[in-house]
Protein backbone atom coordinates (compact mmCIF):
# COMPACT_ATOMS: atom_id res chain seq x y z
CA UNK A 1 0.00 0.00 0.00
CA UNK A 2 1.23 3.48 -0.80
CA UNK A 3 2.43 5.64 2.60
CA UNK A 4 -0.36 8.32 1.73
CA UNK A 5 -2.86 5.57 1.36
CA UNK A 6 -1.74 4.41 4.53
CA UNK A 7 -1.76 7.33 6.60
CA UNK A 8 -5.53 8.51 4.65
CA UNK A 9 -7.05 5.28 5.62
CA UNK A 10 -5.28 5.66 9.84
CA UNK A 11 -7.24 8.85 9.64
CA UNK A 12 -10.30 7.95 8.07
CA UNK A 13 -10.49 5.04 10.69
CA UNK A 14 -10.06 7.46 13.63
CA UNK A 15 -12.25 10.12 12.72
CA UNK A 16 -15.48 7.34 11.40
CA UNK A 17 -14.66 5.88 15.09
CA UNK A 18 -14.97 9.13 16.73
CA UNK A 19 -17.70 10.29 14.23
CA UNK A 20 -20.09 7.41 15.12
CA UNK A 21 -19.44 7.02 18.66
CA UNK A 22 -20.42 10.73 19.03
CA UNK A 23 -23.73 10.10 16.44
CA UNK A 24 -24.47 6.37 18.42
CA UNK A 25 -23.67 7.24 22.09
CA UNK A 26 -24.04 4.18 24.71
CA UNK A 27 -27.02 5.32 27.00
CA UNK A 28 -28.23 3.19 29.66
CA UNK A 29 -30.49 1.56 28.88
CA UNK A 30 -31.63 -1.90 29.60
CA UNK A 31 -32.56 -3.01 26.03
CA UNK A 32 -29.40 -3.48 24.54
CA UNK A 33 -30.10 -2.04 21.38
CA UNK A 34 -27.76 0.59 21.27
CA UNK A 35 -24.83 -1.67 22.19
CA UNK A 36 -25.39 -4.48 19.54
CA UNK A 37 -25.78 -1.48 17.18
CA UNK A 38 -22.37 -0.39 18.28
CA UNK A 39 -21.31 -3.96 18.30
CA UNK A 40 -22.32 -4.25 14.45
CA UNK A 41 -20.29 -1.03 13.85
CA UNK A 42 -17.28 -1.23 15.44
CA UNK A 43 -16.17 -4.74 14.40
CA UNK A 44 -12.76 -3.98 13.04
CA UNK A 45 -13.30 -3.36 9.61
CA UNK A 46 -11.08 -1.45 7.49
CA UNK A 47 -13.61 1.65 6.98
CA UNK A 48 -13.22 0.77 2.89
CA UNK A 49 -16.54 2.92 2.40
CA UNK A 50 -15.68 5.83 4.35
CA UNK A 51 -12.10 6.03 2.65
CA UNK A 52 -13.76 6.13 -0.73
CA UNK A 53 -16.44 8.96 0.27
CA UNK A 54 -13.41 10.72 1.57
CA UNK A 55 -11.01 10.14 -1.44
CA UNK A 56 -13.77 11.10 -3.88
CA UNK A 57 -14.41 14.46 -1.98
CA UNK A 58 -11.00 14.69 -2.56
CA UNK A 59 -10.69 14.51 -6.24
CA UNK A 60 -13.56 16.86 -6.51
CA UNK A 61 -12.41 20.04 -4.09
CA UNK A 62 -8.63 19.58 -5.60
CA UNK A 63 -7.35 18.09 -2.61
CA UNK A 64 -8.18 20.43 0.40
CA UNK A 65 -10.88 20.20 2.56
CA UNK A 66 -12.31 22.98 4.95
CA UNK A 67 -14.18 22.30 8.47
CA UNK A 68 -17.24 22.26 7.34
CA UNK A 69 -16.62 19.53 4.31
CA UNK A 70 -14.64 17.44 6.77
CA UNK A 71 -17.64 16.87 9.10
CA UNK A 72 -19.83 16.33 5.91
CA UNK A 73 -17.32 13.69 4.51
CA UNK A 74 -17.22 12.14 8.27
CA UNK A 75 -20.74 11.73 7.97
CA UNK A 76 -21.71 10.50 4.89
CA UNK A 77 -18.70 8.13 5.97
CA UNK A 78 -20.41 7.34 8.74
CA UNK A 79 -23.95 6.68 7.13
CA UNK A 80 -22.17 3.80 4.50
CA UNK A 81 -20.55 2.04 7.70
CA UNK A 82 -24.15 1.90 8.96
CA UNK A 83 -26.13 0.19 6.29
CA UNK A 84 -22.77 -2.21 5.59
CA UNK A 85 -22.90 -2.98 9.10
CA UNK A 86 -26.68 -3.15 9.16
CA UNK A 87 -26.34 -5.68 5.71
CA UNK A 88 -23.30 -7.89 7.31
CA UNK A 89 -25.59 -8.01 11.32
CA UNK A 90 -28.58 -9.88 8.71
CA UNK A 91 -26.68 -11.67 7.01
CA UNK A 92 -24.66 -13.11 9.62
CA UNK A 93 -28.78 -14.37 10.69
CA UNK A 94 -29.11 -18.19 10.85
CA UNK A 95 -31.55 -18.07 8.41
CA UNK A 96 -29.53 -16.33 6.22
CA UNK A 97 -25.50 -17.08 5.78
CA UNK A 98 -25.57 -18.62 9.65
CA UNK A 99 -21.76 -17.44 10.36
CA UNK A 100 -20.71 -17.19 14.23
CA UNK A 101 -17.63 -15.56 13.41
CA UNK A 102 -16.70 -12.37 11.48
CA UNK A 103 -13.25 -11.10 11.66
CA UNK A 104 -12.39 -13.42 14.32
CA UNK A 105 -15.22 -11.99 16.70
CA UNK A 106 -18.50 -13.64 17.70
CA UNK A 107 -21.40 -12.37 15.15
CA UNK A 108 -24.21 -10.48 16.52
CA UNK A 109 -26.47 -12.76 17.28
CA UNK A 110 -23.85 -14.68 18.79
CA UNK A 111 -23.05 -12.15 21.37
CA UNK A 112 -26.31 -10.99 21.88
CA UNK A 113 -29.39 -12.41 20.75
CA UNK A 114 -31.11 -13.13 16.98
CA UNK A 115 -34.02 -11.11 17.79
CA UNK A 116 -31.47 -8.48 19.09
CA UNK A 117 -29.54 -9.08 15.79
CA UNK A 118 -32.69 -8.25 14.23
CA UNK A 119 -33.79 -4.94 15.27
CA UNK A 120 -30.06 -3.60 15.68
CA UNK A 121 -29.95 -4.32 11.88
CA UNK A 122 -33.11 -2.51 11.27
CA UNK A 123 -32.17 0.77 13.23
CA UNK A 124 -28.39 0.93 11.48
CA UNK A 125 -30.42 1.21 8.18
CA UNK A 126 -32.54 4.04 9.99
CA UNK A 127 -29.47 5.49 11.55
CA UNK A 128 -27.71 5.86 7.85
CA UNK A 129 -31.03 8.09 6.66
CA UNK A 130 -31.05 9.98 9.81
CA UNK A 131 -27.15 10.57 9.80
CA UNK A 132 -27.80 12.04 5.76
CA UNK A 133 -31.10 13.54 6.87
CA UNK A 134 -28.70 15.62 9.37
CA UNK A 135 -26.07 16.67 7.38
CA UNK A 136 -25.04 20.56 8.70
CA UNK A 137 -24.70 23.51 6.11
CA UNK A 138 -25.61 21.56 2.92
CA UNK A 139 -28.34 22.68 0.62
CA UNK A 140 -31.79 20.73 1.58
CA UNK A 141 -31.70 20.29 -2.58
CA UNK A 142 -28.08 18.10 -2.54
CA UNK A 143 -29.43 16.67 0.89
CA UNK A 144 -32.31 14.94 -1.09
CA UNK A 145 -30.14 13.81 -3.54
CA UNK A 146 -27.73 12.30 -1.17
CA UNK A 147 -30.68 10.15 0.31
CA UNK A 148 -31.80 9.42 -3.00
CA UNK A 149 -28.65 7.66 -3.97
CA UNK A 150 -28.52 6.05 -0.70
CA UNK A 151 -32.19 4.18 -0.87
CA UNK A 152 -31.07 3.70 -4.37
CA UNK A 153 -28.36 1.92 -3.40
CA UNK A 154 -29.11 0.09 -0.58
CA UNK A 155 -32.86 -1.01 -1.28
CA UNK A 156 -34.58 -3.45 -3.92
CA UNK A 157 -32.91 -2.21 -6.94
CA UNK A 158 -29.52 -2.28 -5.16
CA UNK A 159 -27.87 -4.19 -2.35
CA UNK A 160 -30.81 -5.41 -0.98
CA UNK A 161 -31.97 -7.15 -4.57
CA UNK A 162 -27.89 -8.75 -4.45
CA UNK A 163 -28.29 -10.24 -1.68
CA UNK A 164 -31.51 -12.11 -2.72
CA UNK A 165 -29.86 -12.82 -5.83
CA UNK A 166 -26.88 -14.59 -3.66
CA UNK A 167 -29.84 -16.54 -1.82
CA UNK A 168 -31.36 -17.65 -4.93
CA UNK A 169 -27.95 -18.60 -6.62
CA UNK A 170 -26.95 -21.30 -4.07
CA UNK A 171 -26.83 -24.69 -5.41
CA UNK A 172 -27.81 -23.13 -8.46
CA UNK A 173 -24.89 -23.43 -11.65
CA UNK A 174 -24.73 -19.81 -12.76
CA UNK A 175 -22.71 -17.98 -15.78
CA UNK A 176 -19.91 -14.87 -15.21
CA UNK A 177 -22.89 -12.67 -16.54
CA UNK A 178 -24.88 -13.88 -13.49
CA UNK A 179 -22.39 -13.42 -10.73
CA UNK A 180 -21.49 -10.01 -12.27
CA UNK A 181 -25.14 -9.06 -11.90
CA UNK A 182 -25.07 -10.48 -8.15
CA UNK A 183 -21.92 -8.32 -7.14
CA UNK A 184 -22.91 -5.24 -9.01
CA UNK A 185 -25.77 -5.34 -6.86
CA UNK A 186 -24.56 -7.03 -3.54
CA UNK A 187 -21.39 -4.98 -3.33
CA UNK A 188 -21.06 -3.11 -6.27
CA UNK A 189 -24.32 -0.52 -5.38
CA UNK A 190 -22.74 0.58 -2.21
CA UNK A 191 -19.21 1.29 -3.22
CA UNK A 192 -20.36 3.10 -6.17
CA UNK A 193 -22.99 5.13 -3.88
CA UNK A 194 -19.88 6.03 -1.31
CA UNK A 195 -17.99 7.64 -4.05
CA UNK A 196 -20.98 9.50 -5.86
CA UNK A 197 -22.08 10.79 -2.26
CA UNK A 198 -18.51 12.06 -1.33
CA UNK A 199 -18.36 13.68 -5.37
CA UNK A 200 -22.00 15.34 -5.31
CA UNK A 201 -21.73 16.61 -1.65
CA UNK A 202 -18.25 18.38 -2.61
CA UNK A 203 -20.23 20.00 -6.03
CA UNK A 204 -19.31 17.80 -8.72
CA UNK A 205 -20.30 18.47 -12.22
CA UNK A 206 -22.51 15.74 -14.42
CA UNK A 207 -19.42 14.88 -16.03
CA UNK A 208 -16.64 14.25 -13.22
CA UNK A 209 -19.90 12.01 -11.67
CA UNK A 210 -19.76 9.66 -14.76
CA UNK A 211 -16.28 9.44 -14.78
CA UNK A 212 -16.66 8.35 -11.10
CA UNK A 213 -19.57 6.34 -11.70
CA UNK A 214 -16.92 4.00 -14.72
CA UNK A 215 -13.90 4.09 -11.59
CA UNK A 216 -16.30 2.72 -8.89
CA UNK A 217 -18.26 0.10 -10.93
CA UNK A 218 -14.60 -1.23 -11.86
CA UNK A 219 -13.40 -1.29 -8.35
CA UNK A 220 -16.70 -2.60 -7.11
CA UNK A 221 -15.92 -6.00 -9.19
CA UNK A 222 -12.22 -6.44 -8.85
CA UNK A 223 -13.19 -5.49 -5.05
CA UNK A 224 -15.11 -8.44 -5.18
CA UNK A 225 -12.51 -10.77 -7.91
CA UNK A 226 -10.14 -10.27 -5.23
CA UNK A 227 -12.28 -11.51 -2.43
CA UNK A 228 -12.24 -14.71 -4.43
CA UNK A 229 -9.46 -14.91 -4.59
CA UNK A 230 -8.33 -14.40 -0.98
CA UNK A 231 -11.09 -16.57 -0.07
CA UNK A 232 -8.89 -19.40 -1.87
CA UNK A 233 -5.31 -18.38 -1.18
CA UNK A 234 -5.53 -16.38 2.01
CA UNK A 235 -5.28 -18.70 5.62
CA UNK A 236 -8.35 -18.78 7.90
CA UNK A 237 -5.92 -16.41 10.66
CA UNK A 238 -5.83 -13.84 7.72
CA UNK A 239 -9.55 -13.63 6.32
CA UNK A 240 -10.80 -14.42 10.05
CA UNK A 241 -13.41 -16.51 8.81
CA UNK A 242 -13.18 -20.54 7.35
CA UNK A 243 -10.78 -20.32 4.50
CA UNK A 244 -12.56 -21.52 1.69
CA UNK A 245 -16.02 -20.99 2.72
CA UNK A 246 -17.79 -19.99 -0.22
CA UNK A 247 -16.68 -22.79 -1.98
CA UNK A 248 -18.22 -25.43 0.95
CA UNK A 249 -21.51 -23.38 0.54
CA UNK A 250 -21.38 -24.25 -2.80
CA UNK A 251 -21.46 -20.57 -3.68
CA UNK A 252 -20.20 -19.77 -7.15
CA UNK A 253 -16.98 -17.15 -7.06
CA UNK A 254 -15.26 -15.62 -10.04
CA UNK A 255 -11.78 -18.17 -9.25
CA UNK A 256 -14.34 -21.24 -9.40
CA UNK A 257 -15.62 -20.33 -13.14
CA UNK A 258 -12.65 -18.43 -14.37
CA UNK A 259 -9.77 -19.80 -12.76
CA UNK A 260 -7.33 -18.49 -10.25
CA UNK A 261 -5.04 -17.37 -12.76
CA UNK A 262 -7.90 -15.87 -15.01
CA UNK A 263 -9.32 -14.23 -12.13
CA UNK A 264 -6.26 -12.75 -11.11
CA UNK A 265 -5.74 -11.24 -14.71
CA UNK A 266 -9.15 -10.01 -14.48
CA UNK A 267 -8.92 -8.50 -11.38
CA UNK A 268 -5.87 -6.36 -13.01
CA UNK A 269 -8.07 -5.00 -15.84
CA UNK A 270 -10.28 -3.82 -13.86
CA UNK A 271 -7.79 -1.93 -12.45
CA UNK A 272 -6.33 -0.45 -15.58
CA UNK A 273 -10.41 0.06 -16.32
CA UNK A 274 -10.67 2.33 -13.10
CA UNK A 275 -7.19 4.34 -13.49
CA UNK A 276 -8.43 4.79 -17.06
CA UNK A 277 -12.01 6.20 -15.98
CA UNK A 278 -9.97 9.19 -13.80
CA UNK A 279 -7.67 10.67 -16.99
CA UNK A 280 -9.03 14.19 -16.61
CA UNK A 281 -8.74 13.94 -12.93
CA UNK A 282 -5.39 15.22 -11.54
CA UNK A 283 -3.30 14.48 -9.03
CA UNK A 284 -6.26 15.71 -6.62
CA UNK A 285 -7.46 11.81 -7.70
CA UNK A 286 -4.58 9.92 -6.93
CA UNK A 287 -6.20 8.58 -3.74
CA UNK A 288 -8.38 7.09 -5.67
CA UNK A 289 -6.29 5.46 -8.27
CA UNK A 290 -4.07 3.93 -4.91
CA UNK A 291 -7.43 2.76 -3.73
CA UNK A 292 -7.75 1.04 -6.63
CA UNK A 293 -4.26 -0.76 -6.57
CA UNK A 294 -4.69 -1.76 -2.56
CA UNK A 295 -8.08 -3.33 -3.39
CA UNK A 296 -6.46 -5.91 -6.20
CA UNK A 297 -3.04 -6.42 -3.21
CA UNK A 298 -5.04 -6.67 0.28
CA UNK A 299 -3.90 -10.13 1.91
CA UNK A 300 -1.01 -10.81 1.01
CA UNK B 1 -68.13 4.62 12.51
CA UNK B 2 -69.13 8.04 11.12
CA UNK B 3 -70.39 7.61 7.36
CA UNK B 4 -67.79 10.62 6.24
CA UNK B 5 -65.00 8.67 7.81
CA UNK B 6 -65.98 5.39 6.34
CA UNK B 7 -65.85 6.93 2.95
CA UNK B 8 -62.32 8.60 3.57
CA UNK B 9 -61.38 4.82 5.01
CA UNK B 10 -62.27 3.52 1.36
CA UNK B 11 -61.19 6.06 -0.58
CA UNK B 12 -57.63 5.83 1.02
CA UNK B 13 -57.36 2.42 0.90
CA UNK B 14 -57.71 2.20 -3.01
CA UNK B 15 -55.40 5.73 -3.54
CA UNK B 16 -52.45 3.59 -1.06
CA UNK B 17 -53.26 0.11 -3.18
CA UNK B 18 -53.05 2.26 -6.26
CA UNK B 19 -49.82 4.07 -5.25
CA UNK B 20 -47.86 1.13 -3.69
CA UNK B 21 -49.08 -0.95 -6.94
CA UNK B 22 -47.33 1.98 -9.37
CA UNK B 23 -44.45 2.82 -7.10
CA UNK B 24 -43.51 -0.99 -6.37
CA UNK B 25 -44.96 -2.84 -9.83
CA UNK B 26 -43.91 -6.65 -9.51
CA UNK B 27 -41.22 -7.29 -12.27
CA UNK B 28 -39.64 -10.27 -13.60
CA UNK B 29 -37.77 -11.75 -11.04
CA UNK B 30 -36.36 -14.86 -9.78
CA UNK B 31 -35.19 -13.88 -6.57
CA UNK B 32 -39.19 -13.56 -5.51
CA UNK B 33 -37.66 -10.14 -3.48
CA UNK B 34 -40.28 -7.66 -4.76
CA UNK B 35 -43.27 -10.41 -4.78
CA UNK B 36 -42.22 -11.00 -1.15
CA UNK B 37 -42.45 -6.82 -0.28
CA UNK B 38 -45.79 -6.80 -2.02
CA UNK B 39 -47.29 -9.72 -0.11
CA UNK B 40 -45.92 -7.74 3.18
CA UNK B 41 -47.57 -4.61 2.15
CA UNK B 42 -50.75 -5.92 0.53
CA UNK B 43 -51.79 -7.94 3.71
CA UNK B 44 -55.07 -6.32 4.48
CA UNK B 45 -54.26 -4.13 6.74
CA UNK B 46 -57.02 -1.15 7.24
CA UNK B 47 -54.43 1.77 6.47
CA UNK B 48 -54.81 3.41 9.59
CA UNK B 49 -51.79 5.53 8.72
CA UNK B 50 -52.31 6.67 5.34
CA UNK B 51 -56.09 7.90 7.06
CA UNK B 52 -54.27 9.85 9.23
CA UNK B 53 -51.59 11.05 6.87
CA UNK B 54 -54.20 12.76 5.04
CA UNK B 55 -56.97 13.72 8.01
CA UNK B 56 -53.85 15.95 9.21
CA UNK B 57 -53.20 17.39 5.68
CA UNK B 58 -56.95 18.00 5.37
CA UNK B 59 -57.39 19.85 8.87
CA UNK B 60 -54.05 22.16 7.60
CA UNK B 61 -55.14 22.96 4.11
CA UNK B 62 -58.82 23.72 5.33
CA UNK B 63 -60.53 20.46 3.51
CA UNK B 64 -59.76 20.38 -0.17
CA UNK B 65 -56.71 19.36 -1.63
CA UNK B 66 -54.96 19.55 -5.56
CA UNK B 67 -54.37 16.99 -7.42
CA UNK B 68 -50.54 17.82 -6.77
CA UNK B 69 -51.18 17.61 -2.69
CA UNK B 70 -53.62 14.11 -3.43
CA UNK B 71 -50.06 12.97 -4.92
CA UNK B 72 -47.85 14.04 -2.07
CA UNK B 73 -50.08 12.49 0.78
CA UNK B 74 -50.53 9.23 -1.04
CA UNK B 75 -46.95 9.04 -1.33
CA UNK B 76 -46.49 9.75 2.20
CA UNK B 77 -49.19 7.00 3.28
CA UNK B 78 -47.79 4.75 1.06
CA UNK B 79 -44.11 5.55 3.14
CA UNK B 80 -45.81 5.03 6.33
CA UNK B 81 -47.56 1.48 5.50
CA UNK B 82 -43.96 0.47 3.83
CA UNK B 83 -42.26 1.05 7.60
CA UNK B 84 -45.54 -0.69 9.09
CA UNK B 85 -44.98 -3.35 7.36
CA UNK B 86 -41.42 -4.06 7.38
CA UNK B 87 -41.87 -3.91 10.92
CA UNK B 88 -44.73 -6.39 10.74
CA UNK B 89 -43.10 -9.24 8.47
CA UNK B 90 -39.44 -8.88 10.98
CA UNK B 91 -41.83 -8.87 14.20
CA UNK B 92 -43.31 -12.18 12.97
CA UNK B 93 -40.21 -14.03 12.54
CA UNK B 94 -39.32 -17.24 14.36
CA UNK B 95 -36.81 -15.10 16.89
CA UNK B 96 -38.84 -12.57 17.39
CA UNK B 97 -42.71 -13.32 17.76
CA UNK B 98 -42.72 -16.36 15.73
CA UNK B 99 -46.37 -15.72 14.22
CA UNK B 100 -47.60 -18.18 11.97
CA UNK B 101 -50.94 -16.25 10.73
CA UNK B 102 -51.45 -12.63 10.43
CA UNK B 103 -54.73 -11.11 9.83
CA UNK B 104 -55.67 -15.01 9.26
CA UNK B 105 -53.01 -15.81 6.15
CA UNK B 106 -49.65 -17.14 6.61
CA UNK B 107 -46.96 -14.58 7.74
CA UNK B 108 -44.66 -13.76 5.27
CA UNK B 109 -41.33 -15.88 6.57
CA UNK B 110 -44.21 -18.75 5.95
CA UNK B 111 -45.56 -17.64 2.71
CA UNK B 112 -41.96 -17.22 1.62
CA UNK B 113 -38.76 -18.51 3.89
CA UNK B 114 -36.91 -16.44 6.56
CA UNK B 115 -34.32 -15.27 4.79
CA UNK B 116 -37.05 -13.86 1.88
CA UNK B 117 -38.53 -12.36 5.07
CA UNK B 118 -35.78 -10.80 6.72
CA UNK B 119 -34.59 -9.02 3.31
CA UNK B 120 -38.22 -8.13 2.12
CA UNK B 121 -38.88 -6.44 5.61
CA UNK B 122 -35.30 -4.60 4.89
CA UNK B 123 -35.79 -3.66 1.21
CA UNK B 124 -39.56 -2.30 2.68
CA UNK B 125 -37.74 0.11 4.82
CA UNK B 126 -35.34 1.70 2.27
CA UNK B 127 -38.27 1.89 -0.01
CA UNK B 128 -40.08 3.93 2.46
CA UNK B 129 -36.85 6.45 2.82
CA UNK B 130 -36.93 6.02 -1.50
CA UNK B 131 -40.81 7.02 -1.44
CA UNK B 132 -40.30 10.74 0.56
CA UNK B 133 -36.84 10.93 -1.23
CA UNK B 134 -38.51 11.55 -4.26
CA UNK B 135 -41.73 13.43 -3.61
CA UNK B 136 -42.75 15.53 -6.41
CA UNK B 137 -42.83 19.45 -6.42
CA UNK B 138 -42.42 19.89 -2.37
CA UNK B 139 -39.24 22.05 -1.40
CA UNK B 140 -36.32 20.48 -1.07
CA UNK B 141 -36.15 21.82 2.86
CA UNK B 142 -39.27 20.29 3.65
CA UNK B 143 -38.52 17.01 1.85
CA UNK B 144 -35.26 16.55 4.64
CA UNK B 145 -37.57 18.07 7.37
CA UNK B 146 -39.60 14.92 6.12
CA UNK B 147 -37.05 12.31 6.26
CA UNK B 148 -36.07 13.54 9.76
CA UNK B 149 -39.10 12.94 10.98
CA UNK B 150 -39.90 9.74 9.70
CA UNK B 151 -36.06 8.01 10.55
CA UNK B 152 -36.52 9.77 14.04
CA UNK B 153 -39.51 8.09 14.54
CA UNK B 154 -39.14 4.69 12.91
CA UNK B 155 -35.18 3.75 14.46
CA UNK B 156 -33.57 3.80 17.97
CA UNK B 157 -35.38 6.32 18.97
CA UNK B 158 -38.87 5.37 18.12
CA UNK B 159 -40.22 2.16 16.51
CA UNK B 160 -37.58 -0.29 17.06
CA UNK B 161 -36.41 0.90 20.57
CA UNK B 162 -40.78 0.23 21.53
CA UNK B 163 -39.94 -2.97 19.73
CA UNK B 164 -36.67 -3.90 21.59
CA UNK B 165 -38.85 -2.44 24.78
CA UNK B 166 -41.24 -4.84 24.06
CA UNK B 167 -38.49 -8.02 23.97
CA UNK B 168 -36.89 -7.00 26.84
CA UNK B 169 -40.33 -7.10 28.89
CA UNK B 170 -41.68 -10.71 28.08
CA UNK B 171 -41.50 -12.73 31.49
CA UNK B 172 -40.98 -9.38 33.12
CA UNK B 173 -43.53 -7.55 35.62
CA UNK B 174 -43.67 -4.49 34.23
CA UNK B 175 -45.33 -1.18 35.38
CA UNK B 176 -47.84 1.44 33.49
CA UNK B 177 -45.38 4.08 33.13
CA UNK B 178 -43.16 1.35 31.42
CA UNK B 179 -46.00 0.05 29.59
CA UNK B 180 -47.04 3.49 27.90
CA UNK B 181 -43.37 4.04 27.46
CA UNK B 182 -43.17 0.46 24.97
CA UNK B 183 -46.09 1.65 23.59
CA UNK B 184 -45.22 5.51 23.01
CA UNK B 185 -42.38 3.90 20.78
CA UNK B 186 -43.61 0.97 19.21
CA UNK B 187 -46.85 2.11 17.91
CA UNK B 188 -46.87 5.86 18.86
CA UNK B 189 -44.24 6.71 17.06
CA UNK B 190 -45.03 5.90 13.70
CA UNK B 191 -48.71 7.11 14.38
CA UNK B 192 -47.21 10.27 15.21
CA UNK B 193 -44.73 10.96 12.62
CA UNK B 194 -48.33 9.96 10.01
CA UNK B 195 -49.96 12.95 11.34
CA UNK B 196 -47.13 15.62 11.45
CA UNK B 197 -45.76 14.48 8.46
CA UNK B 198 -49.17 15.19 7.05
CA UNK B 199 -49.60 18.28 8.40
CA UNK B 200 -45.94 19.43 7.81
CA UNK B 201 -46.58 18.49 4.19
CA UNK B 202 -49.26 20.64 3.89
CA UNK B 203 -47.44 23.73 5.13
CA UNK B 204 -48.19 23.57 8.94
CA UNK B 205 -47.26 26.35 11.16
CA UNK B 206 -45.52 25.52 14.61
CA UNK B 207 -48.34 26.06 16.80
CA UNK B 208 -50.42 23.85 14.75
CA UNK B 209 -47.62 20.67 14.85
CA UNK B 210 -47.94 21.11 18.65
CA UNK B 211 -51.44 20.27 19.05
CA UNK B 212 -51.68 17.83 16.50
CA UNK B 213 -48.40 16.28 18.45
CA UNK B 214 -50.63 16.19 21.72
CA UNK B 215 -54.01 14.74 19.07
CA UNK B 216 -51.36 11.88 17.90
CA UNK B 217 -49.94 11.45 21.39
CA UNK B 218 -53.77 10.38 22.88
CA UNK B 219 -54.40 8.55 19.88
CA UNK B 220 -51.47 6.31 19.87
CA UNK B 221 -52.17 5.41 23.49
CA UNK B 222 -55.91 4.57 23.38
CA UNK B 223 -54.94 2.72 20.05
CA UNK B 224 -52.59 0.25 22.01
CA UNK B 225 -55.05 0.63 24.63
CA UNK B 226 -58.18 -0.23 22.78
CA UNK B 227 -56.23 -3.73 21.10
CA UNK B 228 -55.55 -4.53 24.61
CA UNK B 229 -58.83 -4.83 25.62
CA UNK B 230 -59.99 -6.51 22.00
CA UNK B 231 -57.71 -9.07 22.51
CA UNK B 232 -59.43 -10.48 25.64
CA UNK B 233 -62.99 -9.74 24.13
CA UNK B 234 -62.70 -10.46 20.34
CA UNK B 235 -62.63 -13.62 19.42
CA UNK B 236 -60.44 -14.97 17.01
CA UNK B 237 -62.27 -14.72 13.67
CA UNK B 238 -62.45 -11.04 13.91
CA UNK B 239 -58.98 -10.85 15.08
CA UNK B 240 -57.29 -12.84 12.21
CA UNK B 241 -54.86 -14.47 15.30
CA UNK B 242 -55.02 -16.09 18.30
CA UNK B 243 -57.71 -15.05 20.86
CA UNK B 244 -55.80 -14.06 24.03
CA UNK B 245 -52.06 -14.32 22.57
CA UNK B 246 -50.90 -11.34 24.49
CA UNK B 247 -51.44 -13.18 27.42
CA UNK B 248 -50.35 -16.71 26.45
CA UNK B 249 -46.97 -14.97 25.60
CA UNK B 250 -47.24 -13.59 28.88
CA UNK B 251 -46.93 -9.99 27.42
CA UNK B 252 -48.50 -7.30 30.08
CA UNK B 253 -51.50 -5.28 28.75
CA UNK B 254 -53.19 -2.27 30.16
CA UNK B 255 -55.96 -5.24 30.77
CA UNK B 256 -53.77 -6.85 32.76
CA UNK B 257 -52.33 -4.05 34.77
CA UNK B 258 -55.57 -1.57 34.78
CA UNK B 259 -58.46 -4.51 34.39
CA UNK B 260 -61.29 -4.22 31.76
CA UNK B 261 -63.27 -1.40 33.05
CA UNK B 262 -59.90 0.61 33.88
CA UNK B 263 -58.54 0.23 30.72
CA UNK B 264 -61.89 1.16 29.25
CA UNK B 265 -62.00 4.03 31.06
CA UNK B 266 -58.66 5.32 29.76
CA UNK B 267 -59.44 4.58 26.39
CA UNK B 268 -62.47 6.43 26.76
CA UNK B 269 -59.93 9.72 28.36
CA UNK B 270 -57.48 9.69 25.79
CA UNK B 271 -60.42 9.81 23.12
CA UNK B 272 -60.97 13.06 25.26
CA UNK B 273 -57.86 14.13 25.19
CA UNK B 274 -57.58 13.87 21.47
CA UNK B 275 -60.38 15.78 20.68
CA UNK B 276 -59.54 18.89 23.42
CA UNK B 277 -56.07 19.11 21.65
CA UNK B 278 -57.82 20.17 18.33
CA UNK B 279 -60.10 22.34 19.82
CA UNK B 280 -58.28 25.33 17.90
CA UNK B 281 -59.11 23.47 14.27
CA UNK B 282 -62.59 24.33 12.41
CA UNK B 283 -64.37 21.50 10.97
CA UNK B 284 -61.73 20.71 8.59
CA UNK B 285 -60.20 18.59 11.52
CA UNK B 286 -63.51 16.27 11.98
CA UNK B 287 -61.58 13.21 10.22
CA UNK B 288 -59.24 13.34 12.95
CA UNK B 289 -62.03 13.60 15.41
CA UNK B 290 -64.01 10.78 13.99
CA UNK B 291 -60.90 9.09 13.45
CA UNK B 292 -60.05 9.10 17.23
CA UNK B 293 -63.38 7.37 17.83
CA UNK B 294 -63.14 4.99 15.69
CA UNK B 295 -60.14 3.81 17.33
CA UNK B 296 -61.58 3.07 20.45
CA UNK B 297 -64.52 1.44 18.83
CA UNK B 298 -62.90 -1.22 16.73
CA UNK B 299 -63.55 -4.58 16.37
CA UNK B 300 -67.12 -4.57 18.10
Amino acid sequence: MSESLTALMAACQQRIDHTLDQQLPLVNDSTRLREAMRYGLFSGGKRVRPVLVRAAGLAITGGTLNAQQDIILDRIGAAMEAIHAYSLVHDDLPAMDDDDLRRGKPTCHIAFDEALAILAGDALQTFAFELISNLPELPPAVVVTLIQQLARASGMSGMVLGQAIDLAAVNHRIDLAQLENMHRHKTGALIRASVLMGAIAMGADAKQLTALEQYAAAIGLSFQVHDDILDVIADTATLGKQQGADAALNKPTYVSLLGLTAAQAKAKALHEEALAALSEFATSADYLRQISAYIIERGH
